[in-house]
């Protein structure tokens, strides 16, 4: 699929709307920017009150342009915007870009003209970048209408919400003085064209390696991952997103009106796809950097190489903070290492060269080659004093330095593995790490970048051979019997009551308890006869009592027909007193459950991103530490799986305290039956499974609730579009 | 208390023995780094070969010196050390560094030659700085020991445990360009001078601000808390302890050979000291730098002015993640910005000037003046382009910035708040920011950076109030009938009792509910009568059984005289089949505890740290999500309090999921007694409580445990020295 943006973000011509030779004016700015730049394209200024606009011929209207410009950069204010646009149509124009505020982002009558706005942009068929935005550049087309200087052409796409925030990533890369852009755009406030549309133009851009995002908040979440999960295949996606608690989420919608939603939901959405997150703002462009220069990793197990030992320390510190593992170095590969190093240097990892390469520095690339080597190692990270042995030890290494720079890009290009490089001279960049930056290999002047950096090359290995491993996708046929039961809860204005929640989720495979409903009071010896002499509990069943605990609906630890009939009667008057015209279908008996570990499944359709599957362990971990998992629905098994490897509380599941480790299959296996239902029916709203019991064997979903969605057109929308 | 350190760490007179012209000798490193900063005091390089070594009259040993020197710089091997440090006395010499290796670090012969060489300098009255360090300098006396280029004096102490971490901060702070240093150490095997020393000295030293540790392990920590506790009151303290992970503990080990101990209680007992932590590598020059700078914030209020709404929310989401709060503004200090901001500009913090500074920075100064008068404000963070605003607009603003940085400047000297300033611009330099940072004032290029060091302001601020406040320290008188009873317990070999441990708590006024001690079968009807009607619980109390339940030592819910004495006997019969030569006391009896929520206080004593006090929530607080507090014993009202409100389990305890919140006033007195009684009793090895149940109105202990210091000894040595 070839994105429309092509058409107007790589443009020949370009008119420029309100151009102007009044240096205040926004319209100046961008014509000093394409002249300066030496934009080879036709550029028309277009203004009805001048001839020319510094040096080049002016039009009076875009109508009069003497013929169709690729795009209009449109510097004129808001209301004359619905008008231009059905003449930018006219000309033929393919896209526009609106610099205007006073829409959406201010008050309701904005809203109404941005309304208009985008009627005018369809009907006149130009896609429309903005209105609200902060600009666009194209550096590879000499495209540069922020007229932003000393900025260097590079491979790094961004897409900023942020035009301050693009200045600061600017400003970052004049000072590493390597890293430069293609694309920039402010998409302001995604009238027409949203974060996911620049997504996929940035992934067939053949000069963008790294799609880069500052998000403060989705337009159309769901799209994005859509789109994400293809473009992430092919090249890095990065995405820092803002809000990561209330009180940035607050000043995110007083600064873009953006609604932020869960940051931890996102996060997890975006990972789910193949999106690399960065947490920290001053982790932005290291990252990018990386992933566009280095190898993604296929595996988290790094080889540290150091020749001192509070670096090596550190670098321990931090990588096991990360998630990633000290790899356990071969015999094979520490015999290698012994030979070539001082008798005192550490081989386990860390390696420790303890003075080794003093006087030889060459030995760090030799090392690194023989690390590189061993199966054991997914990435090697260098740690210390590379490119300053010259000015420390003594000035005529500083050639052998050089050579050894050589070294490490030929093993780089020839390993398939990723060499990280942190110096304690990136700040003073000798020749030995400028060779090294100049070849494509970052060198780190921070250990906590640096391993960020490699956390990002395992999270994008991972989701690369994620994504490789075809699965048939298990899609579900729709049971129409449980299409009628959706329609005649519907057609009584109810959910799904808790017996009709089980029977939807046993009909599609997941194994429910048995329970009986029963609806007066002379069944109990059928109760008995069935479930014999277990501890039975019983629930009381009415579409009208939602928390049956506190109406007084649930009596535990049961036997016996007599107590049965007995705490039937208990719950009627309680469930009477709580809401006297609460309409009683009947109760449900089942057995007491086992003693087991206590999860919580819940899924909801959150606006931005749709249909999203929630998993945590009850009680504390839920409500008290918030440690919970999030994916979008549908859900691969792999997904499924590090759904319940990535909470803190997995510990328990594993089998802390000396108890047997939870059935980790059946977990992932109702995870994705769940999806599948879920997938299957968009009836469903909301659904909980809260508590399900799970057991070294098994698991016991003890309720369910289903919300469903009172309007029957939403179910055709269907949350995978 | 002055230093001795101060005789030879700032010295008039060196010997350097060991001086060599061979560049490859650290002898000649030391000789040049003297002779090339302008050494003002006298240099006796001591070689017995050689007249002169690079132009300076040599002399053949020590001892044949024309007068004493103040410091000798012992460059020669490991086993010349001991003879060289008789010499070093006769000479009258007061410290030495010894930069040889191969002592304890190495292996048994290398610490036997340790003690030999400890041995001789205490002989000789010779401090001695290492062995094995990577040596010294104080830039203020132009002693460059490790002959490093390009190292500003300056005002940042340092000792690290490790050269190349030195060697790293030197870089970056040649880079940054404004940070220098007044005194390195690098301690070596710390085996006369450790840690605390240093800190006495960097403490005293007039030309050190701010006291700067990279530590791997420390030797003596009770002896650091006692002296950083005094130091941290008169300037700031910053330590970066490495070994935050079991991987980086053991890289640590196998690089000084020391035992990093749990990594979070060292944090915790370090910031209870008033040591500003600092957990990430490239956190501790610039947390440093604004330590040394800036004011300490008085609370954790901050003021955001921004000029770009992108970096205004990244500061609200790290200012919220670091537990710093956006100040609530007053209805004064937003009228008075209105009047001087555009209508559009956000007044609630963070403040976005949305434009009104574009052409006028001035104002910026304005405003911050305006948030630094509120008293809801403890610091003001200035956000986004200042310095570049003559880059970015328009030339001509430059001087307004210049004039805008002055005012800055004087603002911040006048009020009493810090006044933190993070640009886009800081990599680039430009003059106004120049001119803040040479005025004293930081300037931060990453967001991330900024807020640490605004954390470390408000924990430095709170640390300082609270050593203020003077505290008559609850000081126990020792009973002697307790001190008889863990006489009598060591005389027979055991531990206390738990009888006899809650009996040692009760007395020193800890609330523990009644209980009976029951020795043969008959007494049941007392107990009875006694307790009344309240279910019980009987547990057996014998010095052989340390796991009870385990032992079937335990029943619960029990009533009457015949249900307790059947529950006697089967916990005889249990016992017995536990462990057949068990010696059983007799049963403990007590009514069963309310339900409440369960809390863990424990004690034990650190090899490193002395008495330490472990404060947590029970089960999967402790045992899963290691979610507890540690303080250094004896503790004050204000630490035991500090306990409480650092465990994130804390919402339970106010009172999460609708219950009752517990009362906090009882558990913080709870820890108090605690504290006093392990201070009063150097008897007690390792001190249990668990679990003690909370309750909203009191707490109760249920199982006490007391360890006892079975050498006698010992028990002169108490936690506090």
């Amino acid at each position: 699929m070839r994105s429309s943006l092509h058409d107007f973000l790589a443009p020949d011509s370009i008119a420029v709307i309100g151009a102007s030779a009044d240096p205040t004016k926004r319209g100046y700015k961008a014509m000093t920017g394409l002249l300066n730049d030496g934009y080879e394209g036709i550029i028309y200024p277009v203004n009805p009150k001048a001839d020319e606009i510094l040096g080049v011929k002016a039009f009076a209207s875009v109508t009069s342009l003497p013929a169709a410009a690729d795009l209009a950069l449109i510097c004129t204010p808001a209301k004359t915007i619905p008008g231009l646009l059905a003449q930018c149509g006219e000309n033929g124009i393919k896209g526009a870009i609106i610099l205007a505020s006073g829409f959406g982002e201010v008050d309701a009558a904005g809203a109404a003209l941005e309304a208009e706005v985008l009627a005018a942009a369809k009907a006149a068929k130009v896609r429309i970048v903005g209105p609200n935005t902060s600009g666009v550049f194209n550096l590879h087309k000499q495209v540069n209408l922020l007229a932003l200087d000393n900025i260097r052409p590079g491979d790094i796409g961004i897409i900023s919400q942020s035009g301050n925030m693009l200045l600061a990533l600017a400003l970052e890369a004049e000072s590493n003085g390597h890293i430069g852009f293609s694309t920039y755009v402010g998409p302001g406030n995604q009238t027409d064209v949203d974060f996911s549309d620049y997504l996929q133009y940035l992934g067939e851009d053949v000069n963008t390696r790294v799609a880069t995002f500052y998000v403060e908040g989705f337009k159309d979440g769901r799209a994005f991952l859509n789109t994400a999960r293809e473009i992430a295949r092919e090249k890095p996606v990065v995405v820092y997103k803002s809000g990561s608690t209330i009180e940035g989420q607050k000043a995110a919608s007083s600064h873009t009106g953006a609604l932020a939603g869960s940051y931890a939901m996102t996060v997890d959405l975006l990972k789910q796809v193949g999106v690399n997150v960065v947490e920290k703002s001053d982790e932005i462009l290291p990252v990018a950097e990386g992933l566009g220069l280095l190898q993604q990793a296929a595996g988290k197990r790094v080889a540290v190489l150091a020749d001192g030992g509070g670096q090596a320390t550190i670098a321990s510190d931090r990588i096991s903070e990360a998630g990633l593992q000290l790899a356990e170095l071969s015999e094979v590969t520490r015999n290698k290492l012994r030979e070539i190093l001082f008798p005192q240097a550490s081989l386990l990892n860390p390696i420790d060269v303890a003075g080794s390469t003093d006087a030889n520095p060459g030995l760090l690339s030799d090392c690194m080659e023989i690390l590189a080597a061993d199966d054991n190692v997914d990435m090697v990270f260098l740690v210390g004093m590379f490119g300053g042995y010259g000015i420390r030890f003594a000035e005529e290494l500083q050639a052998e330095e050089s050579a050894t720079a050589d070294a490490m890009v030929a093993l780089s290009k020839r390993c398939g593995k990723p060499l990280v490089v942190y110096s304690l001279y990136a700040y003073i960049q000798p020749e030995p790490l400028e060779k090294l930056r100049n070849s494509g290999l970052p060198v780190y002047g921070s250990i906590e970048h640096a391993v960020e950096i490699m956390k990002a090359l395992g999270e994008r290995g991972d989701y690369i051979s994620r994504s490789q491993r075809i699965e048939a996708q298990q899609r579900l046929t729709t049971d129409a019997a449980m299409t009628d039961m959706f329609a005649s809860a519907r057609s009584k204005g109810r959910d799904l009551l808790e017996v009709e929640a089980k029977q939807l989720l046993r009909n599609y495979g997941i194994d429910v308890p048995k329970e009986l409903l029963i609806r007066n009071s002379e069944n109990f010896s059928a109760v008995v006869a069935e479930f014999g002499d277990m501890p039975l509990a019983m629930k009381v069943v009415s579409k009208d009592i939602l928390h049956k605990s506190d109406a007084g609906g649930v009596k535990l630890n049961l036997s016996g027909a007599e107590e049965l009939g007995y705490a039937r009667e208990q719950i009627l008057k309680s469930c009477a007193t709580y809401d006297t015209s609460a309409d009683i279908e009947g109760m449900l008996v089942t057995p007491m459950a086992r003693k087991g570990t206590e999860i919580i499944i819940g899924v909801s359709r959150d606006p931005m991103f749709g249909p999203v599957l929630m998993f945590g362990l009850g009680g504390i971990f839920v409500e008290i530490l918030e440690d919970v998992a999030f994916r979008a629905i549908p859900l691969s098994r792999d997904e499924a799986t590090s759904m319940v490897d990535q909470i803190k509380a997995r510990k328990i599941l594993e089998g802390a305290r000396g108890e047997a480790p939870v059935d980790k299959a059946a977990l992932i296996d109702l995870l994705l039956k769940v999806s599948s239902i879920v997938d299957a029916h968009p009836e469903i709203d909301e659904l909980d499974l809260n508590p399900v019991i799970a057991y070294d064997d098994d698991y016991a979903v003890v309720d369910a609730r289903v919300i469903i969605n009172r309007n029957a057109a939403a179910d055709s929308a269907s949350g995978e579009t």
